[in-house]
Protein backbone atom coordinates (compact mmCIF):
# COMPACT_ATOMS: atom_id res chain seq x y z
CA UNK A 1 0.00 0.00 0.00
CA UNK A 2 1.31 3.48 -1.05
CA UNK A 3 0.20 6.98 -0.37
CA UNK A 4 0.84 9.71 -2.63
CA UNK A 5 3.72 12.03 -1.68
CA UNK A 6 0.77 15.29 -1.86
CA UNK A 7 -2.09 13.43 0.96
CA UNK A 8 1.31 12.56 2.40
CA UNK A 9 2.84 16.34 2.87
CA UNK A 10 -1.41 17.23 3.41
CA UNK A 11 -1.58 14.66 6.20
CA UNK A 12 1.64 15.96 7.61
CA UNK A 13 0.99 19.39 7.79
CA UNK A 14 -2.20 19.00 9.42
CA UNK A 15 -0.59 16.62 12.19
CA UNK A 16 2.32 19.42 12.66
CA UNK A 17 -0.38 22.07 13.99
CA UNK A 18 -2.14 19.53 16.26
CA UNK A 19 -1.86 20.60 19.76
CA UNK A 20 -2.64 18.04 22.78
CA UNK A 21 -2.97 20.68 25.12
CA UNK A 22 -6.16 21.99 24.23
CA UNK A 23 -9.08 20.25 24.27
CA UNK A 24 -13.09 19.50 25.30
CA UNK A 25 -14.75 17.26 27.38
CA UNK A 26 -18.40 16.79 26.16
CA UNK A 27 -21.11 15.49 28.68
CA UNK A 28 -24.26 13.84 27.38
CA UNK A 29 -24.61 15.61 23.95
CA UNK A 30 -25.89 13.04 21.86
CA UNK A 31 -27.21 15.04 18.34
CA UNK A 32 -25.49 13.72 15.61
CA UNK A 33 -25.39 17.16 13.98
CA UNK A 34 -24.04 18.75 17.66
CA UNK A 35 -21.30 16.17 18.02
CA UNK A 36 -20.42 16.50 14.40
CA UNK A 37 -19.99 20.20 14.45
CA UNK A 38 -17.91 20.21 17.57
CA UNK A 39 -15.50 17.37 16.09
CA UNK A 40 -15.28 19.76 13.29
CA UNK A 41 -14.14 22.42 14.82
CA UNK A 42 -11.89 20.32 16.76
CA UNK A 43 -10.43 19.19 13.51
CA UNK A 44 -10.22 22.89 12.69
CA UNK A 45 -8.40 24.30 15.71
CA UNK A 46 -6.23 21.78 15.88
CA UNK A 47 -7.21 20.10 18.71
CA UNK A 48 -5.76 16.37 19.01
CA UNK A 49 -8.03 14.58 21.30
CA UNK A 50 -11.73 15.10 22.32
CA UNK A 51 -13.18 13.80 25.44
CA UNK A 52 -16.89 12.25 25.88
CA UNK A 53 -19.10 11.15 29.04
CA UNK A 54 -21.90 9.52 27.61
CA UNK A 55 -23.74 7.98 30.51
CA UNK A 56 -26.08 5.83 28.42
CA UNK A 57 -23.29 4.05 26.57
CA UNK A 58 -24.80 5.21 23.21
CA UNK A 59 -22.75 5.60 20.21
CA UNK A 60 -21.89 8.21 18.99
CA UNK A 61 -23.01 8.87 15.79
CA UNK A 62 -22.35 11.81 13.36
CA UNK A 63 -23.60 13.08 9.94
CA UNK A 64 -22.76 14.96 7.49
CA UNK A 65 -21.76 18.19 9.49
CA UNK A 66 -18.65 16.53 10.38
CA UNK A 67 -17.08 16.32 7.32
CA UNK A 68 -15.54 13.22 8.17
CA UNK A 69 -13.51 15.01 10.78
CA UNK A 70 -14.06 12.27 13.36
CA UNK A 71 -11.22 10.29 11.58
CA UNK A 72 -8.76 12.97 12.38
CA UNK A 73 -9.49 14.31 16.11
CA UNK A 74 -9.07 11.70 18.46
CA UNK A 75 -12.28 10.26 20.38
CA UNK A 76 -11.31 9.46 23.97
CA UNK A 77 -14.63 8.02 25.51
CA UNK A 78 -15.03 8.37 29.30
CA UNK A 79 -17.38 5.86 31.57
CA UNK A 80 -18.15 8.39 33.96
CA UNK A 81 -17.98 11.44 35.11
CA UNK A 82 -14.95 11.06 38.06
CA UNK A 83 -12.86 8.59 35.51
CA UNK A 84 -13.03 11.59 33.08
CA UNK A 85 -12.05 14.11 35.42
CA UNK A 86 -9.08 12.55 37.45
CA UNK A 87 -7.54 11.00 34.03
CA UNK A 88 -7.55 14.64 32.39
CA UNK A 89 -6.61 15.86 35.73
CA UNK A 90 -3.06 13.90 35.76
CA UNK A 91 -2.43 15.13 32.20
CA UNK A 92 -2.47 18.40 33.97
CA UNK A 93 -5.34 19.95 32.19
CA UNK A 94 -7.02 23.06 34.18
CA UNK A 95 -10.98 22.37 33.51
CA UNK A 96 -12.77 25.15 32.64
CA UNK A 97 -17.01 24.24 33.37
CA UNK A 98 -19.29 26.40 30.89
CA UNK A 99 -22.23 27.41 33.39
CA UNK A 100 -24.33 30.29 33.31
CA UNK A 101 -24.95 30.75 36.89
CA UNK A 102 -23.85 33.29 39.16
CA UNK A 103 -20.26 31.99 40.39
CA UNK A 104 -19.51 31.74 36.68
CA UNK A 105 -16.66 34.49 35.03
CA UNK A 106 -16.53 36.14 31.59
CA UNK A 107 -14.62 33.54 29.36
CA UNK A 108 -12.59 36.59 28.38
CA UNK A 109 -10.81 37.04 31.53
CA UNK A 110 -8.41 33.93 31.38
CA UNK A 111 -5.80 32.93 29.65
CA UNK A 112 -6.32 29.29 27.98
CA UNK A 113 -2.48 29.22 26.39
CA UNK A 114 -1.11 26.43 28.50
CA UNK A 115 -3.08 22.61 29.20
CA UNK A 116 -6.65 23.67 28.70
CA UNK A 117 -10.15 21.58 28.85
CA UNK A 118 -13.33 23.37 28.14
CA UNK A 119 -16.35 21.21 29.96
CA UNK A 120 -19.68 21.40 27.37
CA UNK A 121 -22.87 20.18 28.68
CA UNK A 122 -26.30 18.89 26.80
CA UNK A 123 -28.64 21.34 25.15
CA UNK A 124 -31.48 21.14 27.65
CA UNK A 125 -29.89 20.50 30.89
CA UNK A 126 -26.24 21.80 30.66
CA UNK A 127 -23.09 20.50 33.01
CA UNK A 128 -24.59 17.91 35.76
CA UNK A 129 -24.12 19.12 39.49
CA UNK A 130 -21.60 16.08 39.86
CA UNK A 131 -19.36 17.95 36.96
CA UNK A 132 -19.80 21.79 37.87
CA UNK A 133 -18.57 20.67 41.74
CA UNK A 134 -15.33 18.89 40.17
CA UNK A 135 -14.33 21.93 37.46
CA UNK A 136 -11.09 24.29 38.53
CA UNK A 137 -13.05 27.51 37.11
CA UNK A 138 -16.48 28.31 35.86
CA UNK A 139 -16.82 29.92 32.77
CA UNK A 140 -19.39 31.69 30.14
CA UNK A 141 -20.12 33.45 27.25
CA UNK A 142 -21.95 36.92 27.76
CA UNK A 143 -25.38 36.80 26.43
CA UNK A 144 -27.02 39.91 24.98
CA UNK A 145 -30.48 38.68 23.89
CA UNK A 146 -33.63 37.09 24.66
CA UNK A 147 -32.31 33.55 24.08
CA UNK A 148 -30.96 32.10 27.40
CA UNK A 149 -27.73 30.37 25.90
CA UNK A 150 -26.20 28.74 22.85
CA UNK A 151 -26.07 25.65 20.71
CA UNK A 152 -23.33 23.68 22.42
CA UNK A 153 -21.21 23.40 19.39
CA UNK A 154 -21.46 27.70 18.76
CA UNK A 155 -20.59 28.06 22.43
CA UNK A 156 -17.40 25.29 21.52
CA UNK A 157 -16.70 26.91 18.64
CA UNK A 158 -16.41 30.29 20.09
CA UNK A 159 -14.27 29.00 23.32
CA UNK A 160 -11.19 27.14 21.12
CA UNK A 161 -11.05 29.76 18.58
CA UNK A 162 -10.35 32.47 21.59
CA UNK A 163 -8.29 30.01 22.53
CA UNK A 164 -6.31 29.70 19.13
CA UNK A 165 -6.05 33.43 18.98
CA UNK A 166 -4.59 33.75 22.11
CA UNK A 167 -1.86 31.35 21.28
CA UNK A 168 -1.49 33.13 18.36
CA UNK A 169 -0.66 35.91 19.96
CA UNK A 170 1.90 34.45 21.83
CA UNK A 171 3.37 33.14 19.19
CA UNK A 172 2.93 29.48 20.52
CA UNK A 173 1.02 28.00 18.20
CA UNK A 174 2.62 24.21 16.85
CA UNK A 175 3.32 24.25 13.43
CA UNK A 176 6.21 21.52 13.41
CA UNK A 177 4.65 18.67 15.56
CA UNK A 178 5.97 20.18 18.84
CA UNK A 179 1.93 20.21 19.99
CA UNK A 180 2.87 16.14 20.50
CA UNK A 181 5.12 13.85 22.13
CA UNK A 182 7.37 12.31 19.24
CA UNK A 183 5.97 8.55 20.10
CA UNK A 184 2.39 10.25 19.68
CA UNK A 185 3.31 11.72 16.49
CA UNK A 186 4.68 8.62 14.44
CA UNK A 187 2.49 6.43 15.89
CA UNK A 188 -0.45 8.71 14.50
CA UNK A 189 0.85 9.78 11.53
CA UNK A 190 1.35 5.84 10.78
CA UNK A 191 -2.24 5.61 11.39
CA UNK A 192 -3.50 8.98 9.47
CA UNK A 193 -1.68 7.40 6.51
CA UNK A 194 -2.47 3.62 6.76
CA UNK A 195 -5.78 3.26 8.23
CA UNK B 1 -53.72 43.46 27.27
CA UNK B 2 -50.85 43.83 29.49
CA UNK B 3 -47.16 42.42 29.93
CA UNK B 4 -45.57 41.43 33.04
CA UNK B 5 -43.23 44.64 34.89
CA UNK B 6 -39.79 41.51 34.72
CA UNK B 7 -40.57 40.59 31.25
CA UNK B 8 -41.01 44.41 30.21
CA UNK B 9 -37.39 44.96 31.89
CA UNK B 10 -36.20 41.54 30.46
CA UNK B 11 -37.21 42.69 26.69
CA UNK B 12 -36.00 46.26 27.42
CA UNK B 13 -33.23 45.01 28.40
CA UNK B 14 -32.16 43.03 25.72
CA UNK B 15 -33.34 46.03 23.12
CA UNK B 16 -30.72 48.23 24.89
CA UNK B 17 -28.37 46.48 23.55
CA UNK B 18 -29.32 45.56 20.23
CA UNK B 19 -26.84 46.97 17.70
CA UNK B 20 -27.98 48.09 13.80
CA UNK B 21 -24.45 48.43 12.90
CA UNK B 22 -23.56 44.43 13.17
CA UNK B 23 -25.19 41.84 10.59
CA UNK B 24 -24.94 39.06 8.86
CA UNK B 25 -25.81 38.44 4.86
CA UNK B 26 -26.68 34.56 4.48
CA UNK B 27 -26.94 33.50 1.06
CA UNK B 28 -28.81 30.28 -0.02
CA UNK B 29 -28.45 28.79 3.73
CA UNK B 30 -31.91 26.42 3.97
CA UNK B 31 -30.84 23.60 6.38
CA UNK B 32 -33.04 24.95 9.69
CA UNK B 33 -30.60 23.82 12.12
CA UNK B 34 -27.97 26.12 10.75
CA UNK B 35 -30.10 28.77 9.84
CA UNK B 36 -31.65 27.79 13.45
CA UNK B 37 -28.27 28.23 14.95
CA UNK B 38 -26.91 31.19 12.80
CA UNK B 39 -30.69 33.24 14.26
CA UNK B 40 -29.34 31.82 17.53
CA UNK B 41 -25.87 33.26 17.86
CA UNK B 42 -27.04 36.81 16.31
CA UNK B 43 -29.51 37.03 19.08
CA UNK B 44 -26.96 36.56 21.21
CA UNK B 45 -24.24 38.89 20.17
CA UNK B 46 -27.45 41.37 20.04
CA UNK B 47 -27.84 41.33 16.37
CA UNK B 48 -31.05 44.10 15.87
CA UNK B 49 -31.85 42.36 11.85
CA UNK B 50 -30.08 39.32 9.92
CA UNK B 51 -30.54 39.61 6.06
CA UNK B 52 -30.69 36.40 4.19
CA UNK B 53 -30.88 35.83 0.48
CA UNK B 54 -32.83 32.59 -1.02
CA UNK B 55 -33.07 32.25 -4.66
CA UNK B 56 -35.75 29.47 -4.04
CA UNK B 57 -37.68 31.39 -2.46
CA UNK B 58 -38.54 28.96 -0.05
CA UNK B 59 -39.58 29.79 3.04
CA UNK B 60 -37.49 29.92 6.02
CA UNK B 61 -37.99 27.02 8.44
CA UNK B 62 -36.60 27.21 12.20
CA UNK B 63 -36.22 24.45 14.62
CA UNK B 64 -35.65 23.64 18.07
CA UNK B 65 -32.07 24.60 17.29
CA UNK B 66 -33.22 28.64 17.66
CA UNK B 67 -34.88 28.46 20.94
CA UNK B 68 -37.50 31.41 19.58
CA UNK B 69 -34.68 33.64 18.87
CA UNK B 70 -36.63 34.60 15.22
CA UNK B 71 -38.93 36.45 17.27
CA UNK B 72 -36.01 38.35 18.57
CA UNK B 73 -34.33 39.13 15.18
CA UNK B 74 -35.62 40.92 12.67
CA UNK B 75 -35.25 38.92 9.31
CA UNK B 76 -34.52 40.76 5.93
CA UNK B 77 -35.25 38.82 3.03
CA UNK B 78 -34.05 39.79 -0.19
CA UNK B 79 -34.92 38.49 -3.31
CA UNK B 80 -31.51 39.02 -5.36
CA UNK B 81 -28.15 39.59 -4.99
CA UNK B 82 -28.02 42.68 -6.32
CA UNK B 83 -30.57 44.34 -4.02
CA UNK B 84 -29.47 42.84 -0.90
CA UNK B 85 -25.54 44.64 -1.77
CA UNK B 86 -26.88 47.84 -2.80
CA UNK B 87 -29.34 47.84 0.22
CA UNK B 88 -26.64 46.91 2.57
CA UNK B 89 -23.92 50.09 1.11
CA UNK B 90 -26.83 52.23 1.25
CA UNK B 91 -26.91 51.75 4.83
CA UNK B 92 -23.36 52.20 5.34
CA UNK B 93 -22.05 48.61 5.88
CA UNK B 94 -18.91 47.13 4.83
CA UNK B 95 -19.34 43.66 3.61
CA UNK B 96 -16.82 40.99 4.75
CA UNK B 97 -17.27 38.02 2.51
CA UNK B 98 -16.16 34.64 3.90
CA UNK B 99 -14.57 32.78 1.46
CA UNK B 100 -11.30 30.34 1.40
CA UNK B 101 -9.50 31.45 -1.69
CA UNK B 102 -6.04 32.77 -2.02
CA UNK B 103 -7.21 36.42 -2.24
CA UNK B 104 -8.84 36.13 1.40
CA UNK B 105 -7.08 37.71 4.45
CA UNK B 106 -7.21 36.18 7.54
CA UNK B 107 -10.43 37.44 9.56
CA UNK B 108 -7.65 38.87 12.75
CA UNK B 109 -6.39 41.42 10.75
CA UNK B 110 -10.00 44.01 10.83
CA UNK B 111 -11.18 46.35 12.59
CA UNK B 112 -15.10 45.16 12.91
CA UNK B 113 -16.04 48.13 15.45
CA UNK B 114 -18.08 50.33 12.76
CA UNK B 115 -20.97 49.25 10.43
CA UNK B 116 -19.85 45.17 9.97
CA UNK B 117 -21.96 42.86 7.88
CA UNK B 118 -20.56 39.09 7.73
CA UNK B 119 -21.23 37.36 4.27
CA UNK B 120 -21.83 33.61 4.62
CA UNK B 121 -22.31 30.96 2.17
CA UNK B 122 -24.25 27.74 1.41
CA UNK B 123 -22.73 24.56 2.94
CA UNK B 124 -21.80 22.84 -0.48
CA UNK B 125 -20.84 25.49 -2.59
CA UNK B 126 -19.79 28.62 -0.03
CA UNK B 127 -20.58 32.54 -1.72
CA UNK B 128 -21.95 32.55 -5.59
CA UNK B 129 -18.95 34.13 -7.38
CA UNK B 130 -21.70 37.45 -7.64
CA UNK B 131 -21.61 37.87 -4.22
CA UNK B 132 -17.96 36.86 -4.25
CA UNK B 133 -16.93 39.93 -6.56
CA UNK B 134 -19.36 42.73 -4.91
CA UNK B 135 -18.05 42.19 -0.98
CA UNK B 136 -15.78 44.88 0.25
CA UNK B 137 -13.15 42.34 1.57
CA UNK B 138 -12.98 38.85 1.72
CA UNK B 139 -11.68 36.77 5.00
CA UNK B 140 -11.15 33.35 6.21
CA UNK B 141 -10.73 32.02 9.53
CA UNK B 142 -7.34 30.36 9.71
CA UNK B 143 -7.65 26.26 9.31
CA UNK B 144 -5.54 24.03 10.71
CA UNK B 145 -7.04 20.86 10.30
CA UNK B 146 -8.33 17.97 7.48
CA UNK B 147 -10.99 19.18 7.02
CA UNK B 148 -11.81 22.30 4.58
CA UNK B 149 -14.16 24.53 6.06
CA UNK B 150 -16.34 24.78 9.27
CA UNK B 151 -19.98 24.51 9.48
CA UNK B 152 -21.39 28.10 8.54
CA UNK B 153 -23.60 28.73 12.05
CA UNK B 154 -19.59 28.01 13.84
CA UNK B 155 -18.04 30.37 11.48
CA UNK B 156 -20.55 33.12 11.41
CA UNK B 157 -20.59 33.04 15.59
CA UNK B 158 -16.67 33.03 15.84
CA UNK B 159 -17.32 36.04 13.39
CA UNK B 160 -19.58 38.00 15.38
CA UNK B 161 -17.88 37.46 18.54
CA UNK B 162 -14.84 38.59 17.59
CA UNK B 163 -16.63 41.68 16.59
CA UNK B 164 -18.05 41.68 19.99
CA UNK B 165 -15.18 41.10 22.02
CA UNK B 166 -13.38 44.30 20.02
CA UNK B 167 -16.42 46.36 20.90
CA UNK B 168 -16.23 45.58 24.41
CA UNK B 169 -12.35 46.04 24.49
CA UNK B 170 -13.14 49.58 23.24
CA UNK B 171 -15.95 50.15 25.47
CA UNK B 172 -18.59 50.36 22.34
CA UNK B 173 -21.07 48.06 22.94
CA UNK B 174 -24.37 49.48 23.52
CA UNK B 175 -25.87 49.37 26.45
CA UNK B 176 -28.37 51.83 26.76
CA UNK B 177 -30.57 52.00 23.67
CA UNK B 178 -27.85 54.13 21.63
CA UNK B 179 -27.35 51.09 19.23
CA UNK B 180 -31.06 51.94 17.75
CA UNK B 181 -32.12 54.91 16.67
CA UNK B 182 -35.27 56.03 18.70
CA UNK B 183 -38.06 55.66 16.30
CA UNK B 184 -36.91 52.04 15.71
CA UNK B 185 -36.38 51.44 19.77
CA UNK B 186 -40.28 52.49 20.24
CA UNK B 187 -41.22 50.40 17.65
CA UNK B 188 -39.61 47.87 18.41
CA UNK B 189 -40.31 47.72 22.59
CA UNK B 190 -44.11 47.99 20.94
CA UNK B 191 -43.75 45.02 18.89
CA UNK B 192 -42.10 42.69 21.71
CA UNK B 193 -44.03 43.22 24.21
CA UNK B 194 -46.97 43.35 22.17
CA UNK B 195 -46.51 40.88 19.57
C1 LIG C 1 -28.01 24.91 25.45
S1 LIG C 1 -26.75 24.98 26.62
C2 LIG C 1 -27.48 24.36 28.11
C3 LIG C 1 -28.48 25.24 28.68
C4 LIG C 1 -28.92 24.82 30.06
N1 LIG C 1 -30.29 25.19 30.22
C5 LIG C 1 -28.05 25.46 31.14
O1 LIG C 1 -28.59 26.26 31.92
O2 LIG C 1 -26.88 25.17 31.25
C6 LIG C 1 -25.74 23.63 26.16
C7 LIG C 1 -24.30 23.82 26.47
O3 LIG C 1 -23.77 24.82 25.61
C8 LIG C 1 -22.74 25.55 26.28
N2 LIG C 1 -23.17 26.96 26.36
C9 LIG C 1 -24.33 27.49 25.91
N3 LIG C 1 -24.36 28.81 26.12
C10 LIG C 1 -23.20 29.14 26.71
C11 LIG C 1 -22.63 30.37 27.17
N4 LIG C 1 -23.26 31.53 27.06
N5 LIG C 1 -21.41 30.31 27.74
C12 LIG C 1 -20.73 29.16 27.84
N6 LIG C 1 -21.23 27.98 27.42
C13 LIG C 1 -22.43 27.95 26.86
C14 LIG C 1 -22.61 24.91 27.64
O4 LIG C 1 -21.63 23.91 27.57
C15 LIG C 1 -23.98 24.29 27.86
O5 LIG C 1 -23.94 23.22 28.77
C1 LIG D 1 -19.05 24.69 4.52
S1 LIG D 1 -18.60 26.28 4.09
C2 LIG D 1 -18.54 26.25 2.31
C3 LIG D 1 -17.44 25.44 1.78
C4 LIG D 1 -17.27 25.61 0.28
N1 LIG D 1 -16.78 24.37 -0.23
C5 LIG D 1 -16.30 26.77 -0.02
O1 LIG D 1 -15.24 26.50 -0.58
O2 LIG D 1 -16.61 27.92 0.28
C6 LIG D 1 -20.08 27.17 4.33
C7 LIG D 1 -19.86 28.59 4.72
O3 LIG D 1 -19.31 28.64 6.03
C8 LIG D 1 -18.44 29.75 6.15
N2 LIG D 1 -17.10 29.25 6.47
C9 LIG D 1 -16.72 27.97 6.60
N3 LIG D 1 -15.43 27.87 6.92
C10 LIG D 1 -14.96 29.13 7.00
C11 LIG D 1 -13.68 29.70 7.30
N4 LIG D 1 -12.62 28.95 7.62
N5 LIG D 1 -13.58 31.04 7.29
C12 LIG D 1 -14.64 31.82 7.02
N6 LIG D 1 -15.86 31.33 6.73
C13 LIG D 1 -16.02 30.01 6.72
C14 LIG D 1 -18.50 30.48 4.82
O4 LIG D 1 -19.51 31.46 4.88
C15 LIG D 1 -18.91 29.38 3.86
O5 LIG D 1 -19.54 29.88 2.69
Amino acid sequence: MSILPRRFERIKSVLDCRMKNLTVLVEDVNKPHNLSAILRTCDAAGVFEANFISKTNAVKTFNSTAQGSQKWVKLNNHENTITAISDLKNKGFKLYGTTLNSESVDYRNFDYSQNTCFVLGAEKWGLSNELKSMVDQSIFIPMRGMVQSLNVSVAASILLFEAVRQRKNKGILPANGEGLNMDEYQKTLFEWCYP
